[in-house]
Formats: structure tokens, C-alpha cells, sequence
């Protein structure tokens, strides 16, 4: 079968990549298992290719409608659609935002739809589907309310994500990611960057500038158990999803302090010491708006697992990425 | 100020041009009452002008650019964006649905946005935007499930227009309507047209076919009462709406067989016996989704308001129409 990666040169679409080809087979629309064949890594930048021939590398920009019939030119039983503009920038940019989180996202759709095999398409959502004044127990059911362009588009495209899988042009799948930490490298344009730099850069020795308050409470998944969730999600049987595509990940509920408390615990007073605060109105804005907690009684349900806890997330970040 | 109204040629276009005409004079962008010099009915046939000189009428495909910068060459201060594929078309013709309920709104907003003068934008919701599994009390702020294409595509137009509003692109307001009844004319491609027809046909001395059971409730609203709602709900201050810019407009819940019993009251046992009932599995799935009430404390505490019950609705008929 052939597998098509968005967004595959990203941190998590290597990642995805890396684990896709060590299990070598997926379930295939018709729920057998099959050998992964190809796997199409596309991105705006060139993936790495890992020296496995089973992959196939394409640079370019995914809303342009060429570069979308080229990745899509051998099939795909499964896609994993993870190429996103970020939160932040998609803030800044409105325009880009919109070309690539929005009409990139509809290329996608209507390349499945054109290969007449009803893919499974797993999208990856985000916390920041949710905003404003949120019920008590935010779950899979809770209203989309977004409080930023990010937000919206990711809102759209689970809607369009669900109405493809009705008219049964797709089998969709729609991960509702928490804040990803600890991210490797160097920081993005998400608004949720400090995240992981509050924790990485004191891990290497590096000052790191904290633009929310330690009060802040932020939802949480490692990168490890993200991908877990992300496979065992394009895994389940549709006929036990049923009609509810958009599953919300679990994810470990930490303040900011407590992120910082963790940081000590695992590598000194010194590290924990490198963090200072300086307040971003507009990143504590959107970071603020989103929920910090909600309830992962479906995705355990469904066999999706998350964390312990924060530091047991800075462990596994210094042993897969340090 | 100059108005725009897409969907102009349609009957709620039509209607609204002629009470808008009466009228005069709108809010302007900053509060303060304009007269109304120029009135652009944009739609894909021509709209009658009703021999007004402030008409403009414009018959173009709204989801052709070059149509849409005509409409707005001379500005616009308000828009009512009518416009639709309805919904059982969209559903029949998926890439239609998408090409005008939402490419066509985006090419909307973005020649709103172009203005530069922050227009006030009116945008026409639907019932179907619900479905599915709903709370006992459906209000303003419930999760938009839709079950259909259409419904899918005014979810994204509400949230289009929520973030143009918020990125201060435009000042929006969503209409969320109910079922329109009685629609004067013929029978269109809407799934809930029999909600019209089965009184229409029946009142003209014709047969009338309805494709749901007697017991399927529906939410009403009167044509009339609809036109209010939109006048006023464009009139109101941007501040007493806040954030939440939908509004879901009051109704009447009644059951067809309620509908039946009405007509027999208003017009005799004949005309009641006009309709015969042949059900429609298409249909049934998706009017039997839609939510049969909400909650209206919301627009009733904005000072919109409903139709006092269904043989009121047929009585309004009866004078606006026939």
C-alpha cells in the first residue's frame, strides 16, 4: 500500500515516518493489513529519506494543486495529513493561514476523493479548536469555539474532514492534539513554543524566556506518545468510531511553575533557574484561551493513551532527542 | 450607504429589498443612520428593481470573482449575504454546495475586507447546522453537528465570519434561521420545501405531496417575521452582541400533522385533504436531523422575534402572498 505523509519533513512527520517504516505495514481501507509500499513524504522543504527505499521524498507547496496531484499520483490507501501553518504565524498571516491550513487542506481531500479508494485520512487537530468561556468538562462533543485563525481553520477542516468521511469519500480521523512537549530544535512560530523552550534550552545549557505566567495551565503530550496515538488512531476500525471522527488525545494537565518545578527535579536548580518571564499579551491571549484539561474518556476508551506526567515527558525527551 | 444583497432575485432577496427600500436608511459601520443610496441585488438571474433608481441589479455567478468585485465596486457599508445552494442540492451536487455556500461567501468576505470600511455583514444560517445526537435544549451556543453538506458548509460560513469579525475584517452577524414557511412560488431543491408546499399547493386547490411522516416536527418561521429578524438583528449595536455573533432566530414547533390540523382551520377540511403522504428516506434523514426547537432567550432578549403559532404563519400567508 502506499502511505502519504503532509507536512513529512516537519518533527512530527519525520518522527511518524521513522516509526510507519519500522512497523512496515498499515490497515488498508478494507481493514487488512498491508506491507507499506511507498511512502510519499511531502513538504515544503525536502524530508529526509532515512536511505529506505520505500520512500519517496517531494518538495513543494501543498496548496499548490500540482504539487498535490504529484504526491497522489501512485494512490494512497492512508494519508496522514499533518501540514499546518502554526498558530502563531496563521495569527500574524491571516492570508497564508488560510491558503495553506485551509485550501491546502481541501487539495488533500479532493486528491483522496479522486482515488476512489476511500483512504483513511488521519488530520491532526489542536487544542485551539476550543476558547472563550468553556464548559466545566470540555470533551469530544463540546462545541467548537476558536479563538484564533488557527483555531478556525483546523475547525473547518475537521468539519470538511467529517463531511468527506459521510458522503464516504474518505475514512477520516481527526486527532485533537494537546500542546506538544518536549518539541527538539529550536523554537517555531506557534503560540505555544515556550512549551518545549522553557524545558529544552535550560536542558542545553540555554537562557529561555517564558512569555505566560507561571499560573497557566497548559495540556500536554509528549512527542513519543502523540505518534503512538496518532498510528493506533488510523488503526481502529471505523465501525467503532462510528459517526464521531474528532477524538480529543489524552494529555497531562501542568501550570507552568509545575513545568518548571519538574525541570528541577530532573536536571538541577540551575536549569530550572535559566527560565525568565516576560509577559506576551498576544501569546498569553491565545495560549490563554485554550482549555487546559478536558476529559479522555473516549480516546481511553478507544485504546489511546497519553503520559503519566510531566516529568515522565522530560525523561522521554532526553532519551529520544538528546 | 450602499447595501449589498446576495441572492437578490431570491424570494427572502426580494423580500428584504422591497422593506429595505421602504425603509431607507440603515446603521452605517459606525452606528450612526444613513440613508441608502445605492441597493446592488446580486444574483444568478436578474432581480426585478421595482422600478427604484437606488436598485442596481447585477446577474452574475457569485462565486465568479470578477462578478463579485462588480457588486462591491462602489463600496458597500452593509451586507446581507443571502446566497445558497440549499440544502437538498447541496447534498445532490456536492461540488456545486461547495463552489457557492463556500467559496463563493469567502470571495464575499474578502471583498468585504478589501472595503477597508469594516462593513456589517449578515450572514443567513441555518437549522442545519445541528444534527445528529442533540442536547435536550439546543441555544446559541451548542455544538454545530451538522448531518448534511449544506449544513457543513453554513457551519464554516459562521465560522468564517466569526474570525473575519474578530480580525476586524468586518462586523458579522449570523442569522441562524428556521425553517422559512410558507415560501410563496413553486417548490425548490430544499430538503424541508414540503414544509411550504404541503400548505401552499392545498390553499391553490393542487395536490400536495409530503415526504415525511405526520409526527416529524419542524421550527418555523414565517417570511415575514424572518425579514424582521434580519433588519433588526443587522440594526443592533455591535457591543450588545459581544463575541457570539450567531443568533439563532425564535420559531414555532409544530409536528406536520399540527401543520395539517391548521390548514383544515384556516381553509376547511378540503384543502386539508390536499395532502397525501409519500415518504422520502433522502429527506427524512436529513429534516428529521435538524433540531424540531431552541432556545430563543437569547434573541428574544435582543428584541427578535417570532410568529405567535403556525395558524398565525398560514394567516400571514394568506395576506403577504396570495
Amino acid at each position: 500500500m502506499n502511505v502519504v505523509v503532509t507536512g513529512g519533513a516537519g518533527f512530527l512527520g519525520q518522527r511518524l515516518a521513522r516509526k510507519l517504516l519500522a512497523r512496515g505495514a498499515l490497515s488498508a481501507p478494507d481493514g487488512r493489513r498491508e506491507p507499506i509500499e511507498r511512502l510519499v513524504l511531502l513538504d515544503v522543504v525536502p524530508a529526509s529519506d532515512f536511505g529506505d527505499p520505500r520512500v519517496r521524498v517531494i518538495a513543494g507547496d501543498l496548496s499548490d494543486a500540482e504539487v498535490v496531484r504529484e504526491a497522489f499520483s501512485a494512490g494512497a490507501a492512508s494519508v496522514f495529513h499533518l501540514a499546518a501553518v502554526v498558530s502563531g504565524q496563521a495569527e500574524a498571516d491571516f492570508d497564508l493561514g488560510m491558503r495553506v491550513n485551509l485550501d491546502a487542506s481541501r487539495l488533500v481531500l479532493e486528491a483522496c476523493r479522486a482515488s476512489g479508494r476511500k483512504p483513511r485520512v488521519l488530520f491532526t487537530s489542536s487544542v485551539a479548536v476550543y476558547g472563550g468561556e468553556l464548559p466545566p468538562l470540555v470533551d469530544d462533543r463540546t462545541a467548537l469555539t476558536p479563538q484564533s485563525s488557527y483555531g478556525v481553520q483546523k475547525a473547518i477542516g475537521e468539519l470538511l474532514l467529517g463531511d468527506y468521511t459521510r458522503k464516504r469519500f474518505v475514512d477520516g480521523r481527526v486527532a485533537r492534539l494537546p500542546t506538544i512537549s518536549v518539541r527538539p530544535g529550536r523554537p517555531n512560530r506557534a503560540a505555544s513554543s515556550f512549551a518545549s523552550g522553557i524545558i529544552r534550552e535550560p536542558l542545553n545549557g540555554e537562557a529561555s524566556v517564558c512569555p505566560v505566567g507561571p499560573d497557566l495551565r497548559l495540556w500536554l503530550l509528549s512527542p513519543r506518545r502523540a505518534i503512538d496515538c496518532l498510528i493506533n488512531l488510523h488503526e481502529i476500525p471505523a465501525e467503532r468510531l462510528g459517526r464521531a471522527r474528532s477524538v480529543n488525545l489524552p494529555g497531562v494537565s501542568v501550570s507552568v511553575a509545575q513545568m518548571i518545578d519538574a525541570l528541577r527535579v530532573v536536571a538541577g536548580n540551575a536549569a530550572a533557574q535559566r527560565v525568565r518571564f516576560e509577559r506576551d499579551p498576544v501569546i498569553e491571549r491565545i495560549v490563554g484561551s485554550w482549555p487546559s484539561a478536558w476529559d479522555v474518556t473516549r480516546a481511553t476508551s478507544l485504546g489511546l493513551e497519553g503520559d503519566i506526567d510531566f516529568e515522565a515527558i522530560i525523561r522521554a525527551y532526553v532519551e529520544d532527542d538528546r
